[in-house]
């Protein structure tokens, strides 16, 4: 099995830390025992970090209430750069008027709204209005009815030629210790088969996803990618986008990738972390 | 535009024909106008035919009913062949015991249940009866929650590494002249991407499908592959399954493929029907 | 570790056995060492057996005395059923007149030719004879010049809409214990991709090459498919394939599958051998 | 057929243009005619314009000098952004010492050269360097021997789990008229299927190219997406790679789309340009 290193020796390099959210800070029992040591260590380093999450679900703020409540109150909804928000952009720049049709709880469209455009969920389309529909973003597996609302989806974009939005590019969550979800991207990949297009995926392992948060970085320091270590549990997001950006990575055994599994998985994927360490716990 | 030939010339070649049902014999408004002679006219002359579909979602019987109501009294149960029965020979031959989960109507389960196992549908399995299931049937697209049903499907597949069969090779359906619907196939490639399993297909292209029907006609009558003509409206399932398994083969337009784009998709595919014609209609 | 079976007590169950060749009777040093003891024992037993393989790079005759220089002298070319076969009997029926192309060595071409048809090699396709081209068929992947060839091939395959066929899927194969070739099947994948196109490829898993071989099984013998056991050493093929066709499999371990990995893989894959030995050999 | 827009017109609302150079400034028999006039334009009116390319097999200098050749003195290396200045940024920032493998000509190694590295063709790695070589970069389908360093890669990476850049995404390129050419994109999708690995990608559509020309031009004026066109030829490079970074595009007619199918394309992908112009050039 692969030698881990100390998390802290790794962090001390680095001015700026970027995590994945699930697996590494969190998982579906709760906080990842220890990582509050992990932030206050942070805060008292003045080193800046953000949480880089594929969870389109819920809006940064509701993404930062979650971190409160279960014990980690410093993290801000300005810490937290979900694909979410990279959808809400393009939105901004690319559809100017109409309807954004959507799949996902009211919630998760709450955010994705911008001025001079309307959200509507998928189940209400009808021939009224279908041709004012200038934008579809999948944004979570939740809140609508997957029979009726997919079907519905596949004939909304046969008629209408729109840029499809993908908020999410995993193909399934973990729900417990054994049981998985589908996740909107798996949901995603099967509509783009039966129709034979691509759609527009925002999301880890995607770059578009570093240089957003590396934007946001570079406005309140100068700093370079040498100074920013990405933090991951999933060798195909976050350790394959990381390294593809030019950032140092960090694989932790936390989340999707097994202590006892993971030199297997390294080689036979070809992506390796820079580090690999048992926790994103920093230990004093 | 292509020139079309006429179908009697083509059929008086040929001892046995292969029909596909959907898009030749018949659509979602019922009869393809005049298809009633072509049988008359094979039964006069004494030819073979079989239907050849990947319509799993009911039994021969049931398919033979339906071709009854709308005019087609002569055809039987014993013309038809389904990627449904390929699943049932797969079941006789390699499940012995033990449960086969199934999605799909009841109807659907009824005619793949065969001596010493039991159907149930993947709604109904649990933590006491998952250990029985040995085996998995994808049949159809209705009669089960897809929101619940699939989700339990991947976690099934998880926990049970077995046989999982899926009975259609499809990835749509057309419901109206310009609906389609989502067919168990596209669902079932949706399941493989996310599991990073290949699961078992029965239906055309594939040639099991023409080998089943192939075996049949040979029992009554000595016949070669020079002998048979499959008639088809799909061009990457009939064309291209008949063609690989050496079959001449005629592409018609009263289904999936319009005169006005069969050039272009000849082109693009790469896959040349021997004859083309505008309907499968024998006309004297 | 998974418990292996004895593969006599397994073999006495069936009236006919399929090999896979590489892997299971011979390897990159030759004769799997045992292997001419299982044939002695066959032929004692009057049990048939079939060499299914998709080695397309020679005709069966070559390929058996390939076996007689190993010291097994009793396998005859009627033993064996190629990928290369498939794709003569699919010239035989469905190609009727013209230059079939081909990529492989002369050898290999020359069991490919059939009445009415002129075989020549890629790099001798020039202006004043390409619209005879009405064929192309992949042999092998060595006896051709890659770079000068393989551009050919897309820019004939531009310019005439001809039936490709794939006469062996494989994607590589070994060379030694550590190192492994670039097979046909590979190359084609990477024509097909670019121009978006799907071949005609025969060889398992797919089960026209299981379908072949059961035909001429029945001309000598009534059989059923219960009475037929598949050896493979990959999972991917000889099991997929046999297990789909509706056979028992064995699978063994002096190939492609490693004991130690045997259980990872099937599990990862969902490919379920009937049976698993350590090697094909049978010993009294 | 889709009314097409004067290109005057579109330029004249946007303060930076990204072009693509082949297909749209040139192609195989030179300057595409008038072009010349456009960056006339663009200097007289001083706005900035990038060339940003696929093409990896030379450097920034000797694609400047090939414009300057056909007739456009003014662009400047500094104009030009290619997939190949990205794959020397990751060399920089990820690979600290040793062997940089490369397939393409020396030519093309020469700017990937970096600080404390070693560049070296596949064909001369053997088992005395091959444990010092740390990374693999594929520039160009040029400069080497397909048979041998195609295979020969294939077992490097079988023994050195290493990264490995492909420097252009493109899976063909044209040559003339009729005739194209395999691009080492198609070939890294070969060897990616075979060893069932995922290499890292530079070029468009990927966002990371319209990220690193963006850099450049904010590091010289306050600019944001919305003042930013970008002009091409091919739909899932040029302008789903735009549309995606949240810019607006424009197709042109002068290279891989023509009028007579863009129509088809459009509505096939779903890649929808903001608008269509017959060619880029500036006509006063």
């Amino acid at each position: 099995m692969i030698q881990t290193q100390n998390f802290k020796d790794i962090v001390d390099q680095y001015k700026v830390i970027f995590f994945d959210a699930f697996g590494v800070i969190k998982n579906y029992r709760g906080l990842v025992p220890g990582m509050e040591k992990t932030f206050e260590y942070l805060d008292a380093e003045k080193k800046k970090y953000y949480i880089v999450t594929n969870d389109a679900s819920r809006s940064p703020i509701q993404l930062a209430d979650g971190f409160h409540k279960i014990g980690l109150p410093n993290i801000k909804y300005g810490h937290i750069i979900s694909s979410g928000m990279l959808a809400k952009e393009y939105l901004d720049l690319k559809v100017h008027d109409g309807i954004v049709a959507y799949l996902g709880t009211t919630n998760s469209a709450h955010y994705i709204e911008t001025s001079g455009l309307h959200t509507l969920p998928v189940s209400q389309i009808n021939d009224s209005n279908i041709d004012q529909v200038n934008a579809l973003v999948m944004l979570d597996d939740e809140g609508f009815n997957w029979f009726s609302d997919l079907n519905k989806v596949v004939n909304l974009l046969r008629r209408r030629n729109i840029p499809t939005i993908v908020a999410n590019t995993d193909l399934a969550y973990p729900l417990s210790s054994k049981d998985v979800a589908i996740a909107i991207g798996g949901i995603a990949n099967m509509i783009e088969t039966i129709l034979g297009k691509k759609f527009i995926r925002f999301g880890k392992p995607d770059s578009q996803m570093f240089m957003f948060a590396y934007d946001l970085v570079r406005e309140k320091m100068p700093v370079g990618k040498k100074d920013i270590l990405m933090v991951g549990d999933t060798l195909h997001t976050d350790i394959l986008g990381g390294n593809k950006f030019g950032l140092d990575t960090v694989l932790v055994y936390t989340g999707n990738t097994l202590a006892t599994e993971a030199e297997t998985r390294i080689n036979a994927t070809g992506i390796v972390p820079t580090y690999i360490c048992d926790t994103a716990v920093v230990d004093m």
